[in-house]
């Protein structure tokens, strides 16, 4: 069995034998001097965690991270082994940092729970998945939270991990797991262990990371909310937080308990998804009375007190928004017995994964397409966020696989992204050679910045024959789309025909 | 017939030969150096509205304001003539500007519609409600809008108008309403008085008028969106706005037609509804998991992104966020023809008219009421909203009728309110001598200043015999109901019991 590093085609052969003790072993002595942190996870969050508790603003650390040695991430503890990050990313301080700890040869990866056994601190980044059932069209049938690979996970840091760590829970998790679920584990394991169990302390910090040109700044130069199961496991998590994020400018808020911390994080990815639900709304109004939601937007953005309202689009992707008012609903009958959903949470979850068919079926409609057969589209754009490298739930996906059943002749464009996993196919990366297509439907998908603003994009465009334009981003403005409607019909999403 | 100023019990006979020309010829003969403006409506924002322009930041106008001859309203017009202004408000800038327009005499009250044949600018400030009917819980039953009303004030003006004036519309109105109904008003009654239907300038800018403190403020200092029936009609409402808005530090907004600025208004406030809905239903949530949510509401809103989020509370009150939503999506329906309401917008209207029934039955479930029957109940608050004097809708009026249909013995308090004009009782307005009352429930209903940090008010009540204290507004602090709860049984509307 192997996995492959997509950044460098590399195959490495997954160990069997999972004893990486020796390393482990190795890096601590030659470490001997300073605390240890180990992050359990090297995904989006904790790859990036690791690089920014490497290069503390107060300490040194020894960092190891943590993964499972599978075909999906053993490649990833080769990768940081061997000197090249996981983790493409447009922000600069990624490579510095990372460089910093190569010289610094205090950031080991490895897939042995051995790591937790030397560990002061321990902070846990792995993921905590919805398993959610929808059909073609994006409604959603049911839905259900699996907490067995997270218990198991947090589990194998019982078994192994100092009576007197610190345990630091990142993941977004349902509310209340901290204590109905990580404490009562690692007590178990402690007492299977014949250790105390007082002596831990467990604490509950969630992440605000987000991929991009501040993916470092997100975690050391941002705010952070953060709780204790007990006093002294408070006063360790601020103490530990201390070291690695700027706190004289972000200062720290400690909640009164973790199901405080716990609910204010699927709190606040509630609130940003229903807003985004309550835009596709006005998006539909909009298109029907002759305005352009995008100038009402920024107009009304104008007041501090409405400065978060969103603008239309094509959908809502990411790992976040699509899950996280689900958890929260789950935790709520689930873990606190309640016999009502948090319903309006829940409906901004579906009506938002309902977008890319409202998008697709106005498109058909302001464009007089009866059916799709053989048609050329181009897509700009597939990663579910502006100038990003990701494609995780990207509602691009699903407007695609529309276009795809009624048998359009579908060619992709995307500045960031080469190979689009979740549907195994190449990217173009060059805009002009996909402008050389032959093209009847252009779609704009993603506001990268290179469609915006940019006369050479605008120019190849008049320059090509009469086609339709379809921008779901508001990636034109007004002027623009004079121009262009001069040669070619285009209609944007959440903008009626001005008269 | 009579109409009574409340603030001094003068009654006035009200005229029944409704002719004014007169005065307002003298008014006008005395002023014929200025530019006219005539503000049709004299009520939260016609009132102050005229007092903005009486104090333009760079004209001399001559100012009459229009209200009805009627029971509810010619009081004002004898108020404001006899040197009186009919509302009181907190902002000290309001007994300021009118001051001054009585010094130079340039702000005249009446009821005479002649008074628009003057006016080289008429501002709408009229009410446009909406029908709501509802059961005694407050489900929404059914609703409507009669645009009757409206249509005949703007016949009022079309009427009387020059044919050349500017028509500036400020009243929130359903979308669309400027084009499919104003507009064509006007030019069928000046061609029905042989008068160039070409000349006259209808605008479109919505007020964002907020009483309090900042009464003044909230016209002459803060952002404006605008638009106009035509190109003339927009530059003429901007060259207006400009000499009452303080445009260099609060620029303007000019969007594409009169259908966007009526669309931006209800969004705003449909968004703000939405928001309120949002966080009642995580309001429960805190409440089943231990979690204070004005605790977590605080630490999200740090963020720049989740500045706005709302803290929980007993629902939402005054004129606007009850209906607006309401407004919207009627328009979408009737005047656009859509088969679709806006259901979330509307929905957050409908969630929040349950709010107060929520907060009645879980302070019954919190405190084991079986029933109120004899209770001794105390209010402090009655009006919507902290630290003003307005009972329009306020929340409070239906938590007080459960209390009352359940047949508790109530008592009111508020600051600022001395009568309640909707359920027509009179107001204890000193804290003090309410208390003295004999107190079994004690019901914090509104956010008023006066009841928070307050050193006095916590030792007033420690020193009660013991009760059972009902915040619900989050007044007072984790310190404050450690304090209280030694002698009393508190609870706290969107804070569990934290463990």
């Amino acid at each position: 069995m192997y996995s492959v590093n997509p950044l460098t085609g590399d195959k490495y052969l997954i160990p069997t034998h999972l004893d990486d003790k020796n390393k482990i072993n190795s890096f601590i002595s030659s470490h001997s001097d300073k605390k240890v942190v180990v992050v359990q996870g090297l995904g989006f969050v904790g790859a990036v965690m690791s690089l920014v508790c490497a290069n503390s603003i107060s300490e040194n650390y020894a960092v190891i991270g943590v993964d499972i040695a599978n075909e999906d991430n053993y490649w990833k503890i080769e990768s940081i082994n061997s000197g090249l990050f996981p983790i493409i990313a447009s922000d600069p301080k990624i490579d510095k940092f990372f460089k910093k700890s190569v010289k610094k040869k205090n950031f080991l990866a490895t897939y042995d729970s051995y790591a937790y056994s030397k560990a002061d601190y321990i902070i846990v980044d792995i993921n905590l998945d919805v398993q959610k059932k929808s059909d073609f069209n994006g409604n959603l049938i049911s839905y259900d939270v699996d907490l067995n690979p997270f218990k198991n996970a947090i589990r194998a840091i019982g078994k192994n991990c100092k009576e007197d760590c610190l345990i630091l829970v990142e993941t977004t998790v349902p509310p209340g797991t901290c204590k109905k679920v990580v404490k009562p584990t690692i007590e178990n394991c402690l007492f299977e262990r014949s250790l105390s169990t007082k002596d831990f302390k467990l604490g509950h910090s969630y992440e605000r990371v987000m991929p991009g040109p501040d993916y470092i700044d997100s975690i050391q130069n941002f705010y952070r909310v953060y709780s204790g199961i007990d006093k002294k496991s408070a006063d360790s998590t601020e103490a530990f937080l201390k070291t690695i994020v700027s706190t004289k400018k972000y200062p720290l808020t400690r909640l009164g308990n973790t199901n405080a911390t716990e609910l204010a994080k699927v709190l606040e990815n509630s609130y940003r998804a229903m807003n985004i639900a309550f835009a596709t709304e006005w998006s539909r109004f909009a298109e029907e009375s002759e305005v352009n939601l995008y100038e009402v937007v920024d107009a009304i953005r104008m007041r501090p007190t409405h400065s978060n309202l969103m603008y239309p689009g094509i959908g809502v992707g990411g790992y976040c928004l699509t899950k996280d008012p689900l958890l929260a609903s789950w935790a709520k009958q689930q873990h606190f017995g309640s016999k009502e959903a948090l319903i309006q949470s829940e409906r901004g979850v579906t009506i938002n994964d309902k977008m890319p068919l409202f998008a697709f079926e106005h498109m058909k409609k302001t464009f007089d397409l009866i059916d799709l057969n053989g048609r050329k589209i181009t897509f700009l754009g597939v990663s579910y966020r502006s100038n990003v490298a990701d494609t995780r739930y990207s509602p691009v996906e699903r407007f695609y696989n529309f276009c795809l059943k009624d048998k359009a002749k579908i060619s992709l464009h995307d500045p960031y992204v080469s190979f689009w996993e979740e549907l195994n196919l190449d990217i173009n990366q060059d805009l002009m050679s996909t402008l050389n297509n032959d093209i009847e439907i252009l779609i704009i998908s993603t506001a990268h910045d290179e469609y915006k603003n940019s006369e050479r994009f605008i120019q190849r465009l008049i320059n090509k024959e009469s086609m339709m334009i379809y921008d779901t981003v508001g990636s034109f403005s007004e002027n623009e789309i004079k121009k262009l409607s001069k040669k070619h019909n285009i209609k944007v999403l959440g903008r009626g025909d001005l008269k």
